[in-house]
């Protein structure tokens, strides 16, 4: 009975005992500068590169996104092959809508009227012949336009190539036009819609603005300085914000970025978050090692003719993909991060303990003093106990 | 030799040297209970925010993901341009395939037969005119269908507009029917095939769970209450759960997102990893700013007429664009981030004895004989020193 | 005056003071010899594990991408219905560009010269009848290919189904051609270009590499062994990275990951930092629940005939869509994630000191001597302390 109750009073006396560790104050000019100075250091670090620019304080959520466009403008071009023809938004998009890119056409070189027959290959090593022997049939090279019959046929008064089974006439292979065929696409706009939302904060807005009504929407045109808010953006000015020449880029094609930047720090009013936008050419257009530069592709129209026979217009389209990319990270105040880096913070307090006892303890002039002080010794050891001081 | 030995002799006697904190252990009912409420406090919340809802001691995965997707169904359409027609995946399915991310034709405006030729200009503010010098030879304006050929020709018994040379005739500027032509569309249904791998854990898995076979496959339909796990949605049930009627939707087209959420933890059966699927409209339709609603975009389909002239039927498609975003984390029991979380609910501990000493030694009655105890001096002030008590 | 400065010199007092705890110093082999074992652990994690592996005094940015993709190659297929064709990149590539993806038809069932018009439905249950009362018309079912009309006709010589307006002929469901109709493309080749910035550090590189040249580039295919930087792949060799047979794969289609990884240290010289190319099979083929297994949709070509009726052929596309995941991280040294770690590092510490203190004062032989030297006690207790020794 003594003992039960001799037991719980001594769980009883634990459990309302607290411990703290003994502190040694050491008061002097020197250590108590270099004290407070490391502090004011830390905590300078602490408060403003974690709290103030980092927003510490804050806990944190990714965008979603949702983009829509909408291109809008005519293109007048003028070939021998065409005549006289008009382009637009349903000839020159391609393919009409995807995710979060638009494509543009702004060159090409058109191949009219192929059908599957027999020609001559297109002049180029491997595919030169002087007889049908330099020819090998049901042969397919991946550099080649179909596969070869194993005739050695005439491609030109002079040259002589191995006939092929393909979409003939071949696609000739040659340097697309100069100055680019559709040059009147840097005066295209396109509308960019693009809503956001933040799933943790449930906070919903899009680039278009609450002050920005129809009768705007229906004129304006993107400014960084007149109408930073409009978001129908001309072509040749989003080439132009990335430092390149429209109509040089637009010859051999290239894929700009069009950067959507949201910044939210929702403790403020919603108002304030805004969209930034910026844009930066993606391809690589690096003068000095130029292989394989730009961007285009081949795709086809298919047509039947008067005897149900298909033929189509082969298009080696050049032209500019405008990948819109959205990012951005919103803010709001939340005790759990502040709590993460409160603590962080106290815990590089405790670096300046461990450097100000290293320059008290082996630097100053007093340091055995302090040393005498600080530390108490049990000594434990047999074997060197005549050698301790 | 004398030296050598002492100076290793103390070196060993340094490496053997174990420094611990001294303690100053206060046993009060007061102090004690403060001390360890407050403990309870900062436990309760590391182990309860930290390990079981944020699972602190998990290494976490973003997930990795593939998704296909499958529209079936069959709509009718009757109008006095195209008479009765059927529209089948084939046809309301635009582009083909994407990667994640289908749209299906809801409403469209055609326009038939257009060839390169010449007409005038739909009525518009800036193409109306009354002769000649009003119009601008090839003047191109974003807002027009064409390049103005600078003649003043007849729209109508009263309207007289500048010529264009276009794809004519030129497409009206008009609202979509509503009801939506493709009213059928609510009925169709998409199976989105999904799989996805966690590549850290080596994990893989697919939204076709084990258990569901061909049979069920080809009649089940997706609902929330009834068949949460089978693959195939209607049309109709998606935009539902997002709160918003589909045949209103479809009238001026829009953006869903179909978000498939994978939170797996990987420390439970697998078979408990499973996907939750949630509805969300993405497009903005505020009703009171209600600036270039919905979702539209031209797309045309190329003919050759018996004279090999090119003729195109455009089609304005209104529609509803799905967006698949697949997302979610798992998480797996490994040492590092356990360790990690240990010490910093270590850290905020050292928090308990900082709110603890300062109430201690500031607030209790008995206050100067904690401070007595706890803090040593060692003074080294000349100046102030016949100032200390 | 004397207050104001009595009060003015404890501030300073105050400030000049600097807070070092007491240490108590146990010199003991089994203590000491502990207390180092556990130190070094804790050193050694934190160096090897958060330093040098996890490279923790680095600042690390994710990385941003732009694919373009151009694929190669001539396919000859030689069908009753097609008779010999060939099929280039404008015809195999659907759609003709994606954002970072690309669509390879590998197999197909094709139905020809469909017109909007009337013929029985395809013998399949609920679409069978023996009368006109069968058949309900205006049904329109998920799985049917139009809309009843109303009528019982003869399908075959033995079958009778309800007559549906629809594209007729219908397309027979059945099964793809075994081996896959364009087998060829197990050659085909593609070009991926990849532009990869990492913002942060405003670092960009591309996946063609500085000593790569236009000869190279012409003749070069991807080989881990001989050309591990060729940005060239053979589609064959890239399914068979990923354990899959090419021809297998191409009868029903599926979808495969082009994973290109780029893990960079921004510390060493920069040409040390180049894509990693890895292949996945991304959708899941797993034999036992094989349901709805591969990769098809279904596209169709529009023509008008001399009757300006439309006919279109309808093409159920079976192929292999390859996904380019880019990703990775790039590392710099920076000083706020070097003390970020350093401090943890130190905090883990801290850990050292109780798990060595438990063990020193419960399990060792001199715990009573280490107790006394180490705890002072304030004893506070009116109603325990009689029990207290």
């Amino acid at each position: 009975m003594m003992k039960t109750r001799g037991c719980c009073a001594s769980i009883c006396q634990c459990f309302f005992e607290y411990s703290t560790p003994k502190i040694l104050v050491i008061r002097s000019f020197k250590v108590g500068t270099l004290n407070r100075i490391t502090q004011a250091l830390v905590i300078a670090y602490v408060i403003g590169y974690v709290c103030v620019l980092n927003k510490g304080y804050q806990d944190m959520d990714a965008v979603l996104s949702s983009v829509t466009t909408k291109v809008k403008g005519i293109a007048l071009t003028n070939t021998s092959d065409l005549g006289l023809r008009i382009w637009d938004v349903a000839d020159y998009v391609i393919p009409p809508q995807e995710e979060n890119s638009f494509f543009v056409l702004t060159n090409l070189l058109i191949t009219l009227n192929q059908t599957q027959s027999h020609c001559p290959e297109v002049p180029k090593t491997g595919f030169d012949c002087t007889s049908d022997r330099d020819c090998k049939a049901g042969s397919r090279d991946t550099r080649g336009n179909g596969v070869q019959t194993g005739k050695c046929v005439k491609y030109s008064a002079v040259d002589k190539t191995c006939e092929v089974l393909a979409w003939c006439p071949l696609e000739l292979d040659k340097e697309p036009p100069n100055p680019p065929m559709l040059a009147d696409a840097e005066n295209f706009t396109v509308l960019i819609k693009n809503s956001i939302r933040y799933p943790k904060f449930n906070f919903n807005k899009r680039n278009i603005l609450p002050y920005v009504n129809k009768t705007y929407l229906e004129q304006c045109v993107f400014n960084r300085i007149t109408d930073p808010d409009c978001p129908i953006f001309r072509l040749k000015d989003m080439v132009t914000e990335a430092n390149e020449d429209f109509q040089t880029m637009a010859v051999h094609g290239g894929v700009m970025g069009v950067q959507i930047r949201w910044e939210c720090d929702l403790d403020m009013p919603s108002s304030w978050c805004v969209p930034r936008y910026t844009f930066r050419r993606l391809d690589n257009k690096d003068p000095v090692n130029n292989v394989a530069p730009g961007y285009n592709f081949r795709f086809a129209k298919y047509y039947k003719n008067g005897n149900n026979e298909e033929t189509r217009t082969l298009i080696k389209g050049f032209g500019i993909r405008f990948d819109v990319m959205v990012f951005g990270q919103a803010g709001k105040f939340n005790i759990v991060p502040t709590l993460l880096n409160v603590g962080a913070g106290l815990a590089l307090l405790g670096l300046v303990t461990v450097v100000c006892d290293w320059i008290v303890l082996t630097c100053m002039t007093k340091k055995n003093i302090y040393n005498e002080e600080k530390y108490s010794y049990v000594d434990d050891f047999q074997l060197l106990s005549n050698e301790t001081p």
